[in-house]
């Protein structure tokens, strides 16, 4: 056994969170994609069973109250807050991501008024934040202004009405320095929105504790929440009043079954749902959380570091120098839960990894990414993966 | 057994669409609420545990391709396309109603263009499309105007930017003339949308036929996809190179995995897509369309008028002239699939007609409203309800 499988046994054998992994449904892959669709947890066939075949099939449209169906949204919305650092009455679940960054960012701009007529947004999102944001930009007739995180302190003014920030960038893993950047934002007058999707699940975001504005977030990732499950939006206490939606559906108002022609939002959360929820992926969500029963996210941060530190270890050993570069940063400081590795036949290696049993994520042109979500994948896992790298490469 | 039992019988054993009864899961209950939420097709919750165990559970983020999750919205859409007379390629699923009928109108204005300043709204419609038709055009800078649908040819003019109305009253159960009002607000020079909800998989739509612009609807009503299955758009094939979303979403983008940060639309159907389809509650609603294999929506359609023809010759003989009144039309040509019954007391007689095994909708303050879905609500299933609704108001 080589000097690093024996490292890997070792810190297996010392990981808190270990027993975590009997909670997913896992085979012989080494998975390490679960920044793109987490792992199945075991609970969720079994209820979703339930949902289809008591809960809808037998209780058909008294599930609406007598299943909780209705108060799914707030309710999830509240087993997802502790995660993310924020008191229960402020998350809502539903909708995509990218519904819920124009939610956000149009309720952010509304809240900013009238004389802020600037969004920033970090010029290397992931696409569809951009997209979204320049439509609400458009929508609500103020210029959109991609910067790069790093100069979003330099480019805020009172002009500034929103900034729109990735807490961790998909494509490099780097970690944002969101309390910093949030005060910035705040100092400034402008509000703040955050897109949590690569953190919430992997590392302590601290919403409340910062003074986040505004935040949306995907439950697919580290949150294991099935593919295209709902998204969420978040908005603090404080500003809940003032958020404005621009998708004012039924769901969102004070008496949504008084079905009343005026609009009257509701208090609290709730204000941020739209339509009616889907309750199949929304309820498979749910099943997926209960993986988090007992387990401290500064805990997940901590196995999270060892699992890239050590990957990154065994890259270096087992790599060609030379052969791939990381994208991601050093610094504990500024790494997310991936390690991203620049390789010019990146599109190939990782074909040729997942023929080995190494599931990865390729993204164009030139990148592998490695996400290692600590509630299942082990050092062993890391050090296989590394080796099998090598050996691609070699 | 009474002449209307009698009558019943015969009518059900000539009833075509009977065998379709055993594609669901049904039990003693009378369910006319399929108009709320369609009942469980037998054939979902095994896909639906395929989809969890070993699409997402054993092939994890391979499925995206290899079981077709990310063609979804679009195979689905044509999938819907014939039950609503759409040619295949017009129809995407995904995200609900009120965020589609955010899409279509604002769609619906920018196809209009700059001169027309004036949004018309069905002034009956289920609220939430009234509420969302608010926001887009407080978003456009239009005024909203509601009319009655009636109105609507007098109130067009070439202020109009785009008319929203709903195919079938939610409340009332009126079908409202989707040919004709279409042809006058196309001979006006707006755009039309129409919500579908409560007449797709009911009765004829024909929107190829009649030159729809634009049209919405849910899913799990008369399609049985299941609580809050994702809702559809349709765009015309002649305006799609016009749609101009306001959610442009990375799903819309015409090169989704490009990750560029310019927003470049896809052709076709896919344009009216937003952000990752929830694919759960998706392949749930795929998996409910089978039943409608070998079904014309002629057939359906006949079924249904005849159904709703026998429950409203059940009710004036079961029930004391004057306890309740129709509100639904008694012209065919103005009927949709449900029969809304005003009745003072509603809420205590839908309470007591539930607990004795008929399950319709309240609807504030005095409406009981029956929805008969053909494909498995039967005759001697009229009868009753009718008969126990008289036994309850006798």
């Amino acid at each position: 056994m080589s000097d690093l499988a024996l490292k890997a046994r070792e810190l297996d054998s010392g990981d808190q969170l270990a027993d975590k992994r009997a909670e997913f449904v896992l085979d012989e892959v080494v998975y390490l994609d679960g920044n793109s669709l987490g792992a199945l947890p075991a609970a969720v066939p079994g209820r979703v069973e339930d949902v289809v075949r008591r809960q809808w099939g037998e209780l058909r449209i008294r599930s609406w109250d007598e299943s909780g169906w209705w108060t799914a949204p707030e309710r999830i919305g509240d087993r997802i807050a502790p995660l993310v650092g924020a008191a229960a009455g402020q998350i809502v679940v539903g909708d995509s991501t990218s519904v819920n960054v124009f939610k956000a960012l149009v309720g952010a701009v509304r809240i900013a008024g009238e004389g802020r007529d600037e969004i920033l947004v970090d010029a290397t999102t992931f696409p569809t934040d951009g997209y979204l944001a320049g439509s609400a930009a458009r929508m609500t007739g103020r210029t959109l202004r991609p910067v790069l995180p790093a100069q979003v302190p330099d480019a805020l003014s009172d002009r500034t009405a929103a900034v729109l920030l990735n807490h961790v960038d998909y494509r490099t893993g780097r970690l944002h320095d969101l309390p910093s950047l949030t005060a910035a934002v705040r100092a400034a007058g402008a509000v703040s929105v955050w897109d949590l999707c690569h953190s919430a699940g992997a590392l302590p975001v601290g919403l409340d504790e910062h003074g986040v504005d505004l935040a949306v977030g995907c439950t697919y990732k580290y949150l294991n929440g099935g593919p295209g499950s709902p998204a969420y939006l978040y908005v603090r206490g404080g500003l809940q009043d003032r958020f404005d939606s621009p998708l004012p559906g039924w769901n969102s108002h004070a008496e949504p079954f008084g079905m009343r022609g005026d609009y009257e939002p509701a208090t609290g959360a709730v204000r941020g749902r739209v339509g009616t929820p889907d309750i199949l992926s929304m309820l498979a969500l749910e099943a997926a959380l209960d993986v988090w029963e007992g387990v401290s996210i500064e805990a997940v941060r901590a196995k999270s570091l060892s699992l890239t530190d050590f990957f990154l270890e065994c890259v270096a050993e087992y790599v060609p120098e030379g052969r791939v570069e990381s994208l991601t940063p050093a610094r504990h400081e500024e790494r997310g839960s991936q390690v991203a590795l620049r390789c010019s036949d990146a599109g190939e290696v990782m074909r040729q990894l997942v023929e080995r049993g190494v599931v990865g994520d390729f993204r164009r042109p030139d990148v592998l990414r490695f996400g290692f979500t600590p509630l299942y994948v082990g050092f062993a896992d890391v050090e296989r993966a590394a080796r099998v790298l090598g050996e691609i490469l070699g």
